[in-house]
């Protein structure tokens, strides 16, 4: 391992951006974590920064249950890669999703994500994670 | 950036198995690259690198055509994340997939994958890659 400490700061600012953001589904959180320059690559969401916090607002009405479990995540300059399961309640099967966000000036700029239905039973016993 | 030389190799070599392996799909490739003791959790195949072999072997002859274009790489330590877009035919939208892999003794030990389907059209404009 041979991070820097910018690298283990950009991995620090997006583990605390799952604790104080995406955990308690807080959009007043959002702007200490999230730059205004923000660019959304999901293709759910409409883009944008402000875009992030209506939906953050609008599955802490749907889903107030619902936990992101932080797996793996690791740092390569000023990309961070993070595999968690999201479940929208407790016994959810829910899903694996890996995000990657680019950090630049302190402040998540870039996210991309692939996200997939966690699956019971299947054709492999080893678990997704 | 801050990779040593081993990250470096490590990331060579997921890379180096991305052309010589997954874009060729050739099952007689695999064990340069794939530890026997290989751990697999994708959830939609059998584990193990001989199961790998048949899997490459299978699409090798349903998607004779396919495309497996990295879009991003990115290691820190002994694991490499792989962003990417798989087409099966020229004009398939495809899978958005991101790969983790772990590497140990210089071979692929460890796969973890999450894919999603590619949308044309949606609320956000800007592309999943």
């Amino acid at each position: 391992m041979s991070r820097t400490p910018e690298e283990e700061a950009s991995l620090r600012l997006v583990l605390d951006m799952f604790e104080h953001v995406l955990n308690p589904m807080d959009s007043g959180a959002v702007d200490r974590f999230i730059s205004p320059d923000y660019i959304q690559h999901n293709q759910s969401v409409t883009p944008g920064r402000e875009s992030l916090k209506a939906f953050l607002d609008m599955i802490k009405v749907q889903s107030p249950e619902a936990m992101h479990d932080v797996k793996r995540a690791f740092v390569d300059g000023d990309h961070v890669t993070v595999h968690y399961h999201v479940r929208r309640w407790p016994g959810d099967l829910g899903w694996a999703v890996i995000d990657i966000f680019r950090v630049a000036d302190g402040l998540i700029a870039e996210h991309w994500d692939v996200m997939q239905d966690v699956v019971d039973g299947g054709p492999n016993p080893i678990g997704p994670f």
